[in-house]
Order: C-alpha cells, then sequence, then structure tokens
C-alpha cells in the first residue's frame, strides 16, 4: 500500500484541508460530501467526485472518515453501502471524533466483511488540519497502522495507543483534561478577581510555574478579555464529556467525580444561556454559580 | 533603600538557599531559626547569626519571614518580639504561604507600628530556590514592591498582583489549578487505562495539544510510573485546597465547586493512608473510588 488510493467521505472544514494536504502529497483520492458543492471545490485540486459515498469507496484501498458523531459514521458506512463497496483488505480510517464502543462495534463489522479498520480520532482544529499537523490518535492493530503511517504523515503525527476504540478513548482523555482545566482555570481566576487581586496579573505570575497550561495559555486569555466566541462550543465540550462518562460504563461503570461534576457545570452553562459560547465559557458559569447573569 | 540590610527568619528547606542567594548578591544577612543549627551553617557564607528573631530584626531594612503558616508567622512577629524591634519604615516581606487574610490582619498590625507588609509568596519549590528563579507572587503597596525589587531579583522575579493578601491569593490561585489539573490529568490516565488504551502512548499522542500542561508533563509521568514519593505532600495540597475555599469565604461565600471537589477527594486520599504520598497520589484516589487500594 505504498501508494494507495483514498476515499475521503466528509468534507467539511476539517475534510476539506485534510483532502487538499493529500493530493499535495500525491495521492490519488475521491471525496464525497452529502452536501456534494462543498466536495467540489476540491475538484480544482485534482479530486474525483464522487455522487455518492459508495461509489467514492468503490476501489478504493483507503476510505477516510471524518463525519459528525457514530451515528453519522454507521449510516455512511453501513447505510449507505460504503462497508458492501469495498474489496477485501481495504481499510477504513475513521477520523471523526465518535464514542469508542460504537468504533469497536465499526471494526468488528467491517472485520466480519474482511474490511480493516483503524479509528484515528483528531486533535488541533481547522489550523492544524491546514497546516498537516493534527495530533492523530489511533486505535486498530498495529499493521494496519504502520500501514497507514504514508497516509497519517500527510495529515499530522500519529500514535498507536492500543487497539480498537483506543483512538477514540485517547481523544476523550484529550477533552476530559481540556474541560477540567477550563474549569480549574476558570475558578482560580474568578476567585482572584473576587479577592480583590488583578486576574491578568496572576496568570501573569503563575503561567510560568506547575500551574502552567496551553489552557492557561489560550483560554485563559480569553476568560479575561471575556472573549467567548466560539472555537470549540460549550455544547461540544458537554457532549466530550458525555462520552467520557459512556467510555467509563455510565453510573454503574468506573468513577470519574470530577469529569461528572465538570460536565454538569457544562449542561448547566448550556441551559442558562451558554449553549453557543466557546468552552472556556465555563468561566461564566463559575460567574453564574455566584449570582452574575451569563450575557446575552 | 539601594542595599537594605536583611533579617532572614526561616532557615529551612527553603529559606537557606533563599539566604545564600542573598549574601551571595551583597546583602548584610541576618539569619535566625527556631532550630539554631540550621542557621549557624549560614555563617559560613557571611551570615550573622542571631539567637531570637527580635535580635535579627533589630536594626533590619528588610525582614523576610519563611515560615510554615500564618500562626507561626505570628508569634515570630507579634509574639516573639519582631515587629516592636523593628525600626518605622521598615518592611517585612512574608514569603511563607499563610491565608489572606492572615496576610491583611499582619499588615494591618504593622501599619499601627509605622512598619510596611508585603506577602510575597513563592511557586518554584526548593531547585527554584536554590536556582534564584522563585516566581514570587506579591501583595501591598506598589511603592513598597518597587523597593523590593533588589532584594526580589536575588530570589526570582516578582509580579504584584494587587493589594495586601493579593500575594497569597494568587499563590492559592495556583495551587487550585495544580490540584485539580492533577485531579484532570489522574482521571484522564485511568479511564485510558480501564478502557484498554496504554496510557502513556496516551498522554504521549496529547501532550502537545490543548491537553499540555506541566502537570501532564510532571505529574502525569509520576503516576504512569507509580512513582509517589513526595516533593509536594497530598497533605499540604489539602491544605491549600482548603485555604482556597476559606479565601472564598468558606460554605457562605464565593461558590468554587471543582475546589470543593477536588479538596474533598484530598481529604479522601490522606484519610485512606495517602496522607505522606505526593500529591499526583491523587491518581490513587481516583483507583481507590474504583476498588483498588492505596499501596502500604
Amino acid at each position: 500500500m505504498s501508494n494507495p488510493t483514498i476515499a475521503l467521505l466528509g468534507i467539511g472544514l476539517m475534510g476539506e484541508p485534510m483532502a487538499r494536504n493529500l493530493l499535495e502529497a500525491g495521492f490519488a483520492l475521491a471525496a464525497w460530501n452529502r452536501t456534494r458543492a462543498k466536495a467540489e471545490r476540491l475538484a480544482a485540486y485534482g479530486a474525483r467526485i464522487a455522487a455518492t459515498a459508495a461509489e467514492a469507496a468503490a476501489g478504493a484501498d483507503v476510505v477516510i472518515t471524518m463525519l459528525e458523531n457514530g451515528a453519522v459514521v454507521e449510516d455512511v458506512l453501513f447505510g449507505q453501502g460504503v462497508a458492501g463497496a469495498l474489496r477485501r483488505g481495504a481499510l477504513v480510517i475513521d477520523m471523526s471524533s465518535i464514542k469508542p464502543r460504537e468504533a469497536r462495534d465499526h471494526a468488528a463489522r467491517l472485520a466480519a466483511l474482511g474490511v480493516r479498520h483503524m479509528d484515528a480520532p483528531v486533535s488541533g482544529g481547522t489550523l492544524g488540519a491546514a497546516a498537516g499537523t493534527l495530533a492523530i490518535m489511533a486505535g486498530g492493530e498495529a499493521q494496519d497502522f504502520a500501514a497507514a503511517q504514508p497516509v497519517f504523515g500527510a495529515l499530522g503525527s500519529a500514535v498507536r495507543v492500543g487497539p480498537h476504540g483506543a483512538g477514540q478513548l485517547a481523544k476523550l482523555a484529550n477533552q476530559m483534561i481540556v474541560g477540567i482545566t477550563i474549569g480549574a482555570v476558570a475558578e482560580a481566576l474568578q476567585l482572584a478577581e473576587a479577592g480583590g487581586a488583578d486576574p491578568a496579573l496572576v496568570r501573569e505570575a503563575i503561567r510560568g510555574g506547575f500551574a502552567g497550561s496551553k489552557i492557561l495559555e489560550v483560554h485563559g486569555e480569553r476568560m479575561l478579555k471575556r472573549d467567548f466566541a466560539a472555537r470549540a462550543t460549550a455544547t461540544v465540550q458537554l457532549k466530550d464529556m458525555d462520552n467520557a462518562l459512556d467510555a467509563a460504563g455510565g453510573a454503574n461503570g468506573y468513577r470519574l467525580p470530577i469529569t461528572t461534576l465538570v460536565r454538569d457545570m457544562y449542561a448547566s452553562l448550556c441551559e442558562n444561556g451558554g449553549a453557543g459560547v466557546d468552552h472556556s465559557g465555563l468561566f461564566l458559569e463559575v460567574g453564574r454559580l455566584n449570582g452574575k447573569a451569563i450575557p446575552k
């Protein structure tokens, strides 16, 4: 599989720059999107535009899916005929963020058809997708991971973290740390301000020490500027926290008290007018708990 | 005050390297410690060893205190005659980590005697103290902060974050972020392992993105190695979380739900055999909540 033919299903904010990087790296690529117009822009870069997902997948060595959630991935793979159109030995790389158990289910159902599967969600956002610097968290067979290296290399850098589903689990671990650290910074800066210190100077004083994080840098600044225009919404962060608790086995599963609490705080933020704000807007929820209404 | 005479009260793990850096920077320094033997080692570096705290303070332009907690600072300042021994206009720089309201109280009582006060707790530990790279969070008057710059410069770098007590508040904000981020990393790595991923590879995959932090780097590694030899104990972290909640005004004060939960988890860790472990040992408490006993 040194020069595989790729089908990329899902040409959205992430899929489009990823497709361009794959084309630039020399891969033959068929593109499909539910809203065809978005895929058609890629024709100028050399992509073949497919009318259906199954048509894109026919003859492909590798199918990359970059879709909204597990239900959509399942529908495209099994409802829209992609699985049936694939040759035995083809590899599905699902780069969507879905539940680990959904990824394991897809892997098992594809395996029954002789098709390989790897879950490989990403971190880095649209900027990372455009720059080809996505952090890719992969779950699946070691030999499939090795075979997929040329593909991953065009998109960013990948680490195989375990078997099927483990990539999705790593993404959830990432999102748990992101959401909880946002909560930590929110409470610390709110307390500093409530107690009469200058929160901007407090952040300045502590950023170089053990409290230092990417979140304190980036999201801490958003809090200080009250700039909650969404890069990633509170709603999506809530979905991630829900998926983490689902992966932990729900109410009778592995107990994650901090994740559970921060999930509830995101739910409350969303219910109280903050659904569309950036996930750093958990700062507003801490304020709301202390009598400050969330701005419209 | 371009070349002030300094009295350093409290020659422990932090005070000793700080004293050496001040002596090396050319300050005349009197040293006092409750256990005199610890102070006496500094004689070889040019310090005058004082028999009592008041004797060290007599004639000093600046008194630095580096003591265990607010009660000890209060006793040394007001019970052991330091406040009375100081000339009007002298400056007390309390670099101990104590409660903000204790710092404000000390400042007010010293002001009544014509003595200035600045709270200036530090982050960076014994390594930072030895290297002269402490992060110093200062609260007090702007002109006193300016006057203290040569002293701070010999010890690390200082940011004035607000009025009296604000330095202690910044330190607590720092400790809140540290404690909660440890909790975030603990839950994420425990879930990754429970779910069948390799937690070391998960950390590797996510450390460069938004989940990246000093805690994921340093404390995350301690968790993976199960190396909970204390650099900072769970007991001290619990004290810091308690002090943060105290600064927030207690049960009827500013609400900090995540800080409150993580405080309770540290309390539970300490009660269940983890009092002496490193604060990264919150990882063990997450395990304990899921049926894994804390190792003896």
